[in-house]
């Protein structure tokens, strides 16, 4: 059975992982000093840069293995709400999204697929989370599916009980607000097991497995 | 340029990463217990099993992320010594070798190559590390070249400030003997940058790049 995998998700010490209003100079919410010490060269594989390979990039290469299809929320394909009025947007990422599969966009406003030549698609679909996970499977085939946020999508999942494995990067910094994957998720760590690993550069990475 | 990078060596807290004597039934040299904690499976990435990513399995899962060809001395390939023999033997690896790349075997001893329907291929080549290094380089293209060990190579290698980056995992077992990668490398941490991390299982994962 494929897996259902969250990667490469920071968080402050006061629990948040995302300001509150992304907007299209902004696509963190203002929280960018969450990705300061992200480095995306190499979530393909720590031979993607010649920077030094460290334990934090080991981690984060995580991120494509065995994967088959991404789940996202609206909110990280674009700031856009409401029914879509300008098709000329694809994304945040140019023409060659990092992706390289099909990716389910959460939304309850229909659009049309994008396809691009690097493998990467963005498909649109409403439901509830097990139901859009259903189509992300149907996409994926034997592999695995990576929920890739943002914050309130992976909220949901959680509280759900969709998520079997999250990568979780708490970041020594402290934001004052934002948006919260804890939010009605106490008592969390009873469904899973938890590793803590702290690394040169200050991080700690924390892997939550869930339990048979 | 392509890095040439070590992975996965296990190393006791005496300082040894096998033992004497390779045969046929003990590959490690009597040194399995090194190996007790690595697991194989996820050379390739996590997803290749089901057990729980964690951040052992995420450090092992380095391995092959854009590697074009591996070193490795003939004692990691076979337990003969001298002439060969014996074409009958192709490894211990049976039909389809972990590699998936070429393998030059260091040996003084001449001998076809053979190749594998999974794109590993092994080639036969004497000379010192730098002579061996540039055959190697010629197989992988631009990617980077892992050497494969045994302890012994990678000495040698080290010793002629040939490696670039050494993922090195410090199991907490005491071997009384063996063969080490540190005789004749005294003050080898001048010439890299050591970040360590210790795991959940009570293992030490240390990142040795070159310095610049």
């Amino acid at each position: 059975m494929s897996r259902i995998r969250v990667h490469n998700l920071n968080t402050s010490l006061d629990g948040f992982s995302a300001g509150r209003t992304v907007t299209f100079d902004e696509p963190i919410g203002g929280a960018s000093a969450l990705f300061a010490a992200f480095d995306g060269r190499v979530i393909e594989g720590v031979h993607n840069t010649d920077e030094p390979v460290t334990a934090d990039r080991a981690f984060y290469s995580l991120w494509g293995q065995g994967i088959g299809a991404e789940i996202m929320g609206r909110r990280k394909f674009g700031p856009q709400t409401g029914p879509w009025t300008d098709d000329e947007w694809v994304g945040w990422w140019g023409d060659a999204p990092p992706f390289r599969t099909p990716v389910v966009v959460m939304t309850h406003h229909e659009r049309p697929p994008i396809h691009f030549d690097n493998g990467t698609s963005f498909h649109f679909v409403g439901g509830s989370p097990a139901e859009v996970l259903g189509v992300a499977r149907d996409l994926a085939g034997d592999d695995d599916i990576r929920l890739g946020g943002g914050p309130s999508t992976v909220r949901q999942f959680l509280a759900d009980d969709l998520v079997d494995f999250m990568h979780l990067v708490v970041s020594p910094i402290v934001l004052g607000g934002g948006v919260s994957i804890w939010d009605g998720n106490a008592d969390l760590q009873d469904r899973f097991t938890v590793e803590s690993v702290t690394t040169g550069s200050g991080l700690t990475h924390q892997f939550w497995n869930r339990l048979a």
